[in-house]
């Protein structure tokens, strides 16, 4: 899985029938040393109520559409997790609690 | 999935017999916060009849013979959503309806 | 599907018994916009008869195995199409009648 | 698979119900050459009881679903093995026993 | 599939039960115009009894678990063919006989 940030949203009308209903969330990939964005964006599935600005991992390929929102959807990329803590060789670097450390 | 723009079409005699009747489009990734292409190009199948010069998003791998078009088919990205509106950090970054913003 | 020329093949005495019988041609991935090539390299199983200096498309992944040459066997790039033309942002780029453009 | 170094653990409250129960660790991809960290990481599930600073190798894609832990779970990156060894060109460069070399 | 020369070897006492008596080979991917290798290095199952030095090709993803030896196991990457001849642009430019050339 990756970790990356919910940064943005996207809204299709004309869309293949299988994914009506279904919430697509611009993630951008983070560093967890520097807990920055890395410049490169995905669009997810969002099977977890993720929100804006929130730290999450998603799964990529088949493994996305392992969840109860994506299976058997063109999905190849869900967000499957919010992220409450990020520790990085002993030291926590992210705490959903109290924001970037 | 990831963001494109549909710049080009691929023709083929010689194909493999079950993609006959697809339309082969060629997408140029594009960088959602600059809505520039990324001169990265990959060729998909169009499951949704995107046109020359729309922003679509596609997915990719086994996800993409997820739809009705290309069930089955040996294809490897397969475009899913024209895209009416893309919203990054709470701003309207691209809306169809008015072009780029 | 990512656009390719033929620019090579490997030959291989001693492999995976199910991969017996079948040509491994290596490919060079290309820039549709210059038509040059990247010096990005796969060997793809071909399932068209694809020949030196011919530029195809080849599908990825588990995608690969989905043509009569590959079912079932250990492929992850085969050819799916030799291209007759590339047309991008509304100019003809390539025909293969004509040759590069 | 791909050598890695265990650098990290990721906790999460709010995550699809399929992979309650999973230990998350990050991981960095390091270079067999040199044994440093490439500054590329990714969060995988462990299926071994990999733990802090451990060298280990996982395993991707669908292929990541193949252990115990990890069977019809969303994971995309499963650690499969720690490593004791790694010979390079005929010369031990790590041995978990002494560490690097 | 890709190009690369076998480079090391990987051993792992601690690891996931069915990969056990499985051959763990260290490739480095080779650029085919050079020869040289890439300093990209992956950790392949071997399925052709391939040695230190060869050059050989291997698959990835789901394809890599279409060989007897790594059907229904973990792995991403597998050897399925040691390389004889690698003939581009017309002219031979490896033979396992006559070594690089």
């Amino acid at each position: 899985m990756v970790l990356a940030k919910v940064v943005g949203t996207v809204v299709s009308t004309n869309k293949e029938p299988k994914i009506e209903g279904i919430k697509f969330l611009i993630l951008e990939k983070i560093d967890p040393k520097t807990m920055k964005g890395l410049k490169d964006y995905v669009v997810a599935m969002d099977s977890v109520g993720a929100g804006q600005g929130e730290i999450v991992f998603y799964a990529s390929g088949s493994s996305s559409r392992m969840t109860r929102v994506t299976e058997g959807k063109p999905s190849d990329a869900a967000i499957t997790a919010i992220v409450d803590n990020i520790e990085l060789d002993g030291s926590l670097v992210y705490s959903k609690e109290r924001g970037d450390m």
